[in-house]
C-alpha cells in the first residue's frame, strides 16, 4: 500500500509557543546545545488507489494544514 | 546550524481519533483513494553545540513522546 506523508509546519514568521515552551523545559531540565524549536504536524495517509499528487496538495491545504499560518511538505514513502 | 528532526506518531495498536475525523472529512469532501489518516507531531529542532545521540533519544522519550502510546524517530538532516 503506498504510503504518503505530510508534514505541516508553522511559517517561519509565525511565532510558535508550544516549541518556545519545549525550548524552556529542556532548559530547566539541564538539556544545552538546544537553540531553537518548532512543533508541526504529522501526517500519514495510506493510499488503497492511484491518488495523483495535483489531489494530494489539495488535501493538504484544504484539509490538512491552515496555509495562512502552515507551511506544509508533501511526500511520497515506501512503506 | 544543524537540525534534528522528531517525528512522533501513535502507536499502531492505538486509536487515533484526529487521524479518524480526517478520513471522514476526506469522503463527505469526495477525496477517495484514502484508506487510513494517522496523525502525529513533528519537531524541528535547531542545535546550537554538539548534542550526541544519546542525549536526543532521551529528550525525545522524555520530553517530546509519550512512549506508553506513541513511537517516535530521531533524525539528524541537512538545514
Amino acid at each position: 500500500m503506498a504510503r504518503v506523508v505530510v508534514d505541516v509546519m508553522p511559517k517561519a514568521e509565525i511565532l510558535d509557543p508550544q516549541g518556545q515552551a519545549i525550548v524552556g523545559a529542556l532548559g530547566r531540565l539541564g538539556f544545552s546545545g538546544i537553540a531553537d524549536v518548532r512543533q508541526g504536524k504529522r501526517f500519514e495517509l495510506d493510499l488503497d488507489g492511484d491518488v495523483d499528487d495535483v489531489t494530494l496538495e489539495r488535501i493538504a491545504s484544504e484539509l490538512l494544514a491552515n496555509t495562512v499560518i502552515e507551511d506544509f511538505v508533501v511526500s511520497r514513502v515506501d512503506s
